[in-house]
């Protein structure tokens, strides 16, 4: 019943096969993937979802960001920062409060519990790093961050269809 | 109210800062995330979502794969790959068929419609390969390539969180 395909990267008709060897967004979703996966395995522990942890290290770089900044920085939809901020506030690690000049603004403020969290969890956020780079040489390294970054200039022109105008 | 953080990676107290722009978790999240955008704009004027895709594009290489070696070969788990699936089925690009030998295992067959699609998409993955790394030379993308399989090989070890036994 199964017919294998050309997974050669051969002509099948007039289109060119794209084997997932040699894609490059199969295999960035799947290093990401794989990166996400060992990180949520470090700091579930420590009751932090992957779905809350850009939003603290951008905190912990920076704390009283506005919620739309959070957005901005981490990439998100302001549906899913705000489902994160709630979900980080029941857990005690966030306060949100309304900015004084400027009633639109929510600014969004570390507790005493998720200031504390930065020396427990960082530490593991490294461990990752070191992990999925653990044979690369600080050069390899340098490399592999210069064509992420690349990848994303290369798609920043792109009008983004879910974000508003 | 707002305290700029230490965004340069010095000390704080004793926990070292892992700034977004050299941890390679977050720009490989960033570089996904954007790669995966640009893959939907082109995508879903033919009626098929970024969660179809992958699937689709392991079934246009081999056709009747069970549901767990689709799992198995996106990286998803079975959950998701349900929801998925029938997205598909409800869309008319897949039909599921029980196998005949071993009635527990559920093959997944592309509709002629879902054949047809490959022609007409295929050529928009390349393109988005083609954007996402429009300035690297050959050696470059195979580098790169090469940088995200060791990340997938440096993690493999580690239990994943979600996977059944």
């Amino acid at each position: 019943m199964a017919t294998t395909g050309d997974e050669n990267g051969g002509l099948l008709g007039v289109v060119h096969d794209l084997p997932f060897e040699s894609s490059v967004g199969y295999q960035l979703r799947m290093a990401n993937r794989a990166t996400q996966r060992f990180l949520q395995s470090k700091i579930e522990p420590h009751g932090v979802t992957t779905g809350m942890w850009y939003f603290l290290r951008a905190l912990w770089q920076e704390d009283g960001l506005t919620q739309r900044e959070l957005s901005r920085r981490i990439g998100t939809m302001e549906p899913t920062t705000l489902t994160a901020l709630t979900a980080m506030e029941k857990a005690g690690l966030i306060s949100r409060e309304r900015d004084l000049q400027d009633k639109r603004k929510l600014h969004v403020l570390l507790t005493p519990k998720g200031h504390a969290l930065r020396a427990e969890l960082l530490p593991l956020a490294q461990e990752v790093v070191q992990q999925a780079t653990a044979d690369f040489t600080p050069e390899d390294k340098a490399r592999f961050l210069g064509y992420l970054a690349a990848v994303q200039r290369n798609l920043a022109d792109v009008p983004d269809p879910d974000g508003a105008a």
